[in-house]
């Protein structure tokens, strides 16, 4: 089936193609609850199922509940999930339809910029298991993602910081394409003018293209597709500390903020390992300090960051840590092995900030 | 990966082989309680989880045992999962490793004869959920699949019936290959001497090769695949039908049990609606006669039966029964849309013999 992935300013008109291909009583919807849907999009759907999702409820019970949504409604091998809502739950829906009777046709809606420019791109579905992020999950493609930036709209600020974390990310890995770089045209984006929307659609297209050519070039990541967990190995252990000790703040803790800091201990390792040079670090640095705050982690919790590293699914063997490095932008390194005392150090410089 | 599927004599000397490519810190087993493997097979692996399984137990509970166990072993995604048992842990084992980190190798050692000819093949992987029959799974290839023919030395008869009916099945879907045609030699079969193992072994290696056939034709059962569901719609709803009513039996009520009566029930449809010979639907029923006996479900059954057929997920619409039927030996018909009454007829039929 041909996929599609497109960006559009009227949501119906964008899915309604799409969705025409099937059953109309086999065209279900599962959406966040905080987002909302006009009368004529809700009307695509014959049955609707809310969810209230957060980091935390991105678990088993979560997907049986889509599960459970798409058994009473007697949705067939032959239906489609159309998931609305930001990347926990287009993650949650993506599984839960690539499992259901072994594999149903799904649609992304993402509505956080985060879910736009990650998850609902490249297929990785998946939920929190024992403890750790994403640890149950399938590699299915959506049939299409929409974008529809109005969305953004109503998203809150930190919201908003935690999805350009992953568009910072993007940028660092690509330095071909346009002129100027990617990265220096999300350096010259103005964060304290975000509600207008003018200049973000088209970095957001550079950003899903990037991410799209990478997934395609290595679907199940096996060797490239790796180059998008730069920010990931660290960033995993401060979001799976919070989830362990039961600390999920409202908000203030958000996946790309938790990138953001992995990518600044990723590009001190990538100066000292790799010889990067010390531009984007500090471009980070400062863009940290001026919007996004300081970690809330401190030294005492690194031995515990170390230990939850180790665990990573990234690893390829036990309790070996694999990071990917950046020798320069649009340059990234796969499968660095760091000691535990690189990672140490790399936690006090982040926390030293 | 080059994918292996081999009939051996000496169960060590053909795993190790397989498993030599992996850390021995990431070779793990899940094995049947009921089954034993020897010291030195014992001792390929790093670590074993024992479960009790049969239909009632193949739950996402069992699933999760599954992941707890991979998680608390630190398996990363370079790991390897064999599976020792019936199908319904190879099944369980199969989505438990196809979903684990979004995906690590597994084998299958499959210990029955239904698991040998059919479960361990073809990559369907998956758990009962919502009182549907693996109505959630994945379709996820084993690295390899192992058969060890002396596990049938201790297989109780019905297990070996059980078996034989997808033999059964196999044998009406091929008509070249082999002369005389798979069906004859399955018939001449002598199931009242099933301790000696001559002949047994070329036959389970046809099954396998008419099944790997199909399967590579089609991985996803979009069509030609579908053939290989001849006897399930029945049979899976007086499996159904049982799981619901919470009346699994002990022994006496096995997957192939259910296909074998499910087959006849779709073999009366083939002769009314596809003009198929009588001859096969009369071989089955002499058969059935002879060695499985009569369902153990009744008239007063029959509109629940059709009800769960409704739910099917073979089905493409909503409450449309959908049957792979015969026209002649060796020619399905995939996709028949059967009316309630003709289900209701063959259902009469197959209780009135």
């Amino acid at each position: 089936m041909q996929r599609v992935s497109m960006i559009c300013t009227d949501l119906h008109s964008c899915l309604s193609p799409i969705l025409v291909k099937y059953d109309p009583s086999q065209v279900v919807v599962v959406r966040d609850s905080k987002v909302e849907l006009s009368p004529s999009v809700s009307a695509l759907f014959s049955a609707h199922l809310v969810l209230e999702t957060d980091e935390s409820r991105k678990g088993i019970e979560s997907v049986e509940r889509i599960w459970d949504f798409l058994l009473e409604h007697h949705v067939t091998r032959s239906g489609v999930l159309v998931a609305v809502g930001g990347g926990v739950l287009t993650d949650m829906a993506g599984f839960a339809a690539a499992t259901y009777k072994r594999g149903i046709a799904y649609v992304n809606v993402p509505t956080t910029l985060l879910a736009m420019v990650d998850a609902s791109t490249g297929g990785k579905t998946g939920f929190n298991y024992g403890g750790l992020k994403n640890s149950i999950g399938a590699f299915c493609q959506p049939v299409a993602t929409v974008i529809y930036p109005p969305f953004l709209k109503t998203l809150p600020p930190h919201e908003f910081l935690s999805g350009f974390a992953e568009m910072l990310k993007t940028g660092l890995l690509e330095s071909e394409g346009t002129t100027p770089r990617l990265w220096d045209r999300l350096l010259q984006y103005d964060l304290d003018q975000v509600e207008s929307d003018e200049g973000l659609s088209p970095l957001i297209a550079s950003c899903i293209a990037v991410k799209e050519r990478i997934v395609a070039a290595d679907p199940t990541e096996k060797g490239l597709r790796k180059a998008l967990n730069l920010g990931h190995t660290f960033g995993h252990a401060l979001e799976e500390i919070q989830m362990v000790n039961g600390q999920w703040s409202n908000g203030k803790w958000l996946h790309g903020y938790a990138v953001l800091y992995g990518m600044i201990a990723e590009l001190y390792l990538s100066v000292s390992l790799l010889g990067c040079p010390r531009e984007p670090l500090q471009q980070l640095t400062q863009l940290m300090l001026h919007y996004y705050g300081k970690p809330q982690c401190k030294c005492s919790d690194r031995e515990q960051l170390i230990a939850l590293m180790r665990q990573d699914k990234k690893n390829e063997r036990t309790a070996e840590i694999n990071c990917t490095l950046l020798r320069r932008i649009g340059e990234p390194v796969i499968n660095q092995v760091i000691t535990p005392s690189q990672a140490a150090e790399a936690w006090d410089y982040l926390f030293s900030l």
